[in-house]
């Protein structure tokens, strides 16, 4: 089995794929690292540079670790809370790893909506990390 | 070490509980079960009684799988998120495990605000199960 984590450009990055090498470790899994974006003309050439690079620096974190990892940029026209909750039904992970504060432009913690959606929408157990 | 679940009256209780013993099991840790009630007038003898015989239930289902369990009825005036948030500082466990799924008046499937301050709120990892 694996462990999809849900990966964005939060400041807790660090945070979250710590837990997750972690975990990996712990149960013997493959890490599988996705970032979704819609596309089209809603994605602009510097979120998907952004998205490819935030990934690159995931992989490289867990193969320090002697990880097993994949990772996968979506881009299929897809809401990011549906497009993660479509990929997780594909994949039948273990569990899921979600990052769930974001700043509010006011700088007010916030709970996410892609975390909230997945959270509430996904088959398997959800780690959210703060 | 210790895994902290945060339970209530929800028709998921036997999932939560489900995971919760397979996650003891798996990482050898103590299962802390609590339900969280305000006390005073805005708490019926009833939901006392309730909330008892919730963790009576719990705690047989954990020793019957050979957990190290305990329970505990909080009732200390303090709203349920709140309360079990300084539970959770206080105790320091590995993680949390919360059901998150909660049913409007109308019968919609809400994100209940208990989980949701919890998640927000909790210094450790907190697993959701839907």
């Amino acid at each position: 089995m694996s462990i999809v984590v849900a990966l964005s450009k939060s400041e807790r990055r660090t945070r979250i794929m710590d837990f997750a090498v972690e975990e990996a470790k712990f149960r013997n899994e493959k890490l599988i690292i996705v970032h979704s974006l819609f596309g089209g003309s809603r994605t602009s050439e510097e979120e998907i540079t952004e998205g490819e690079s935030l990934l690159k620096w995931a992989e490289e974190k867990a193969k320090a670790e002697g990880i097993d990892v994949e990772t996968h940029l979506l881009v299929r026209g897809k809401e990011a809370g549906d497009d993660i909750i479509d990929f997780i039904r594909e994949v039948k992970p273990k569990m899921v790893i979600v990052g769930v504060r974001r700043r509010s432009p006011t700088g007010k913690v916030i709970f996410g909506s892609v975390p909230q959606k997945i959270i509430l929408n996904s088959d398997v157990p959800v780690v959210s990390i703060r």
